[in-house]
């Protein structure tokens, strides 16, 4: 089992390292792009199941800042 | 349309930042868990179709490190 948490910033929150990744990618050629934003993806691996209350918990208040960051959480079987 | 490009650290490279969440994980009483990665999501919104060959360019060259990360891109129409 495995356990994917990905952390992106809130819509409305500045996301400085999307806009200069954005410059970066017009820059290199792809002018017509809309708004980037850049999160962070943490992959664990759960030899035994895990209780998803305590997986929710553990994104939440471990891995993203609910202040300024959503999460999502997908566990699969693989 | 969006592309998505999750960059994850090659499986042989040291994650000093995965070993140090699976530190704060255990100690956040999930104790059975094994190892894990972080690694970058960066989503790009295209107001218009793109070339795929360039949005690899662009995930290869620009987002990634292709020394120590792998990449891989997801283009989807909503």
């Amino acid at each position: 089992m495995k356990a994917l948490v990905t952390v992106m910033p809130k819509p409305s929150v500045l996301d400085p390292q999307g806009a200069a990744a954005a410059e970066a990618i017009r820059h290199h050629g792809l002018e017509k792009i809309g708004r980037v934003r850049i999160g962070k993806v943490i992959e664990i691996e759960l030899p035994e199941p895990a209780d998803e209350k305590t997986l929710h918990e553990i994104a939440r208040d471990l891995l993203s800042n609910p202040v300024i960051e959503d999460y999502d959480l997908k566990i699969s079987e693989i």
